[in-house]
């Protein structure tokens, strides 16, 4: 009997927005898999963890560089799912958890992948979390989409020739991560005058801050966990 | 003293999906807010609501008409956002559930544009939740958008043209509420020979549908509650 494989979702940080499903395996489940973290002193998923699970977890934490190079990569994914597998062929239930959603942006797509190609006889369960792309627009008080509007949702890493027609064609557009890039993208979307743009930066932190005028955000607030709602005003 | 105006969002139908947060406000308020429903004989928002909190509510039905007429819709927004008012008005407090997340293609939003505006006093939080878009790739086991990857949300009403600029410029497409346009759009779609593509229906029910073969699906599975992930293959 191997373990069963979970990819977990705990929702963008605050505890209260995990899912009764999700706290109820990460109570009963005993290996956690954490990506190492890189930008904070301990992984922001474990603190929601520790705040909703009541017990001892073992830690099986796994290392993924900042690299662009694709082998880099793969040789890093593959360490991964083997650690991973490792537990699970040993009759051991995995859990790896992510801020927001195991489908969206996460490392878990990779390890999902691993396993589904190596180890196919593993069980895996995904439990969907809340995303940043819907809890910031609650933060904002702001619906997202209505009717038959379209939704784009798109990282930093773009071009703003794309951007430009992403932003004809869609109502809304959720632009990801957008720290290092908020100046050049305010000064791009100043040649529209039916926009309204909304920045969010650590929803549901302490230290939240969201804001219609997003040209005024400081640059100490540009944190990695920001993003910008950009909709077309509405006639 | 005005009562709290909450949008909640129960999350895509298994009760287990409900957030921990959305538990607690649902076991508080005495004032629930449901869109009289039109396809099923109870709600679906209701019935999740009714497996997850201990307690008898309170219901306050809202007619929303079927109609394309702006005229209509405006005035039963507005009905319903004074009976919604009413109550707040009163100092009790009310909470509209929708399935899925308040932000997205919600009835709520008409409502919250009603009280922010005419009510300004009443305090209003959105409780985001779990919602489709994420909830059916996690039962695919599919990450929906990876790395730099793009991701584009479209309803029901737009032209293939549309269409076809949308899949040139993402990497991932979620059709929402496609039952009705299944063997139009799957036939549009065969000019592709770089697409995978996934159907689910009644996501989260047990009589959940998902396959990797849409033109499989049986017009009996066409309910509303279905949705085509379209995603490029990856080289």
């Amino acid at each position: 009997m191997t373990g069963i494989f979970y990819g977990i979702g705990v929702g963008p940080g605050d505890p209260e927005l995990v899912t009764l499903k999700a706290q109820k395996i990460l109570s009963r489940v005993d290996i956690l898999c954490v990506p190492k973290s890189r930008m904070e002193k301990e992984s922001l998923a474990m603190s929601v963890v520790r705040a909703v699970a009541d017990r001892e977890h073992n830690l099986l934490e796994l290392e993924f560089p900042m690299s662009m190079d694709r082998e880099i990569l793969e040789q890093s994914w593959q360490n991964a799912g083997r650690q991973v597998a490792e537990k699970l062929m040993a009759g051991q239930d995995v859990a790896f958890i992510t801020i927001g959603d195991p489908t969206l942006y996460s490392t878990f797509g990779y390890l999902l992948r691993f396993i589904k190609l190596n180890y196919p006889q593993v069980p895996v369960e995904i439990v969907p979390g809340v995303s940043s792309i819907t809890a910031c627009p609650a933060a904002l008080l702001e619906p997202l989409v209505e009717g038959d509007e379209k939704l784009a949702v798109v990282p930093a890493a773009y071009n703003l020739d794309d951007l430009k027609n992403i932003i004809d064609l869609f109502d809304t557009v959720v632009l990801m991560k957008v720290n290092r890039r908020l100046p050049e993208i305010m000064q791009f979307l100043q040649q529209y005058d039916n926009l309204q743009t909304f920045f969010v930066s650590r929803c549901g932190y302490p230290d939240q801050l969201t804001t219609a005028k997003p040209e005024t955000v400081l640059a100490q607030n540009l944190h990695y966990m920001s993003l910008l709602v950009v909709k077309k005003s509405k006639p």
